[in-house]
């Protein structure tokens, strides 16, 4: 099992940015990354929308005999928890508990912002998952609707006039809340980390597709699953929709690492 | 038949632009509206997935006996053309021809320009079309991907940071090009009328939902299925993901027709 592939998903380009990190933490590990970029995106839909096409994806993951699951998107963490995993029976985690674990390490003053999509928002999970750790947290949490959006049309640079007009609508407000850490609670959006930076000068950024890669290693090492190799790892990708696209913005998110796709995934056969 | 409703889908929000026109031009017509918000946007995918969903949504809205079915939506216009609704043996129409007959009554000097979803210039729909008609036209084709999610996100006023920054980027490059007449191929554009008039003064809009519903009533006019009641008409909306925030855009969407959910229409059932 130690030799079998990481299995990764979500619902486009955003579990990328900790696929990043996965891959610079264990460079000999084997991984398949799903993005189902044909019903992206995930974070504006139903629960049982969500809980839906989350099964679908850790199934097909699971037919390449993956040693472990990660939901490398903050919707499918925050709707599902960590019940997906228990379903199907395997080691698997999602980006909620890592990135609110580290949150807790960073936060001086207990006041911890978190922005995700409508349905992470929307499930109190990022807050409820802080306040069972440490009960007098303060926590403020804001939707930003547009961020999957505009990452998957590439307009990530803080220098962008779009760009800048999205994050200052969402992150503007939380100025004046007096947070010191803001949790990215969906991955797409480490993509506007550097342009999110800006409006909040100061405040700790928590990239939850980091803190997931930290923890998928210490659970591996754990449970004697690690591949210790230092090199030579295979990186496959699957997507469900236009893969030249995905290459394309993917390469960046993986800033530098090559994005080919092995196969387009109908979204039929899940 | 003459008393059947009238059936008209889109992906989401964007076909209410039609909408509103149908109702004010046929006040007495019964109509069955479905918006497919599950699995929007349709613009960023494949032909054959765009292909696959427009045929569910006809299905369904044929199981409510409609006379006619208007695909008020340009990416499913632009990618299935007339051919879909001969599939069914049905009168049916899109949106591309009747907007580039408007077009070319519009034009002067025969500049035109077309702004869609990335599907639609793709398939290259309504330059083709264009050119059919008037072969020395000359046609400035380009795709605005952003322009459906900020308008679903109810980002439409002109006077908006977030809807003026994405109007610049897309139709900015517009200017220099000597257009007289641009398409706004894609019923959700319509939305964004006013902030796309600020950059193309002087310019001439053809809102593809109001040349649809022209040609709707002329088409129903001309096959005697015209029900010319002068009110009382019953309007049905259907949406498969979050009815709430179909309802409160919808109504902003529809100028004042008030927008009330019958059911919401899960996507399995299609």
């Amino acid at each position: 099992m130690q030799m079998a592939p990481i299995g990764v998903f979500d619902s486009g380009l955003g579990g990328l940015t900790a696929m990043r990190w996965l891959v610079r933490l264990m460079p000999g590990e084997d991984f398949i990354y799903f993005g189902d970029t044909a019903r992206l995106p995930y974070g504006a839909k139903t629960k049982e929308t969500i809980l839906k096409y989350a099964r679908q994806d850790i199934r097909f993951l699971l037919s390449y005999k993956v040693k472990m699951v990660v939901a490398a998107c903050g919707t499918v963490s925050s709707v599902g928890g960590n019940g997906l995993g228990a379903e199907f029976g395997i080691p698997y985690t999602g980006v909620v508990d890592p990135s609110v674990k580290a949150a807790l390490q960073a936060t001086k003053n207990g006041k911890i912002g978190v922005i995700g999509t409508l349905a992470t928002i929307k499930s109190g999970s990022y807050e409820a998952e802080l306040k069972k750790l440490r009960a007098d947290a303060e926590v403020i949490s804001r939707p930003c609707p547009l961020f999957v959006p505009i990452t998957e049309s590439g307009y990530c640079s803080a220098d962008h006039p779009i760009t800048k007009a999205v994050v200052a609508e969402y992150i503007h407000p939380l100025r004046q809340t007096g947070i010191d850490t803001l949790i990215l609670g969906c991955t797409h959006y480490a993509l506007l980390a550097e342009a999110i930076s800006r409006v909040l000068p100061g405040v700790e950024l928590i990239d939850s597709g980091h803190a997931t890669a930290l923890a998928v290693q210490q659970q591996l090492a754990k449970s004697g699953l690690l591949n210790d190799k230092k090199t030579g790892g295979m990186l496959s990708f699957y997507v469900s929709d236009r893969p030249d696209e995905f290459e394309r913005f993917g390469t960046m998110a993986m800033e530098g690492f090559d994005v080919k796709c092995t196969a387009e995934v109908s979204v039929d056969t899940l």
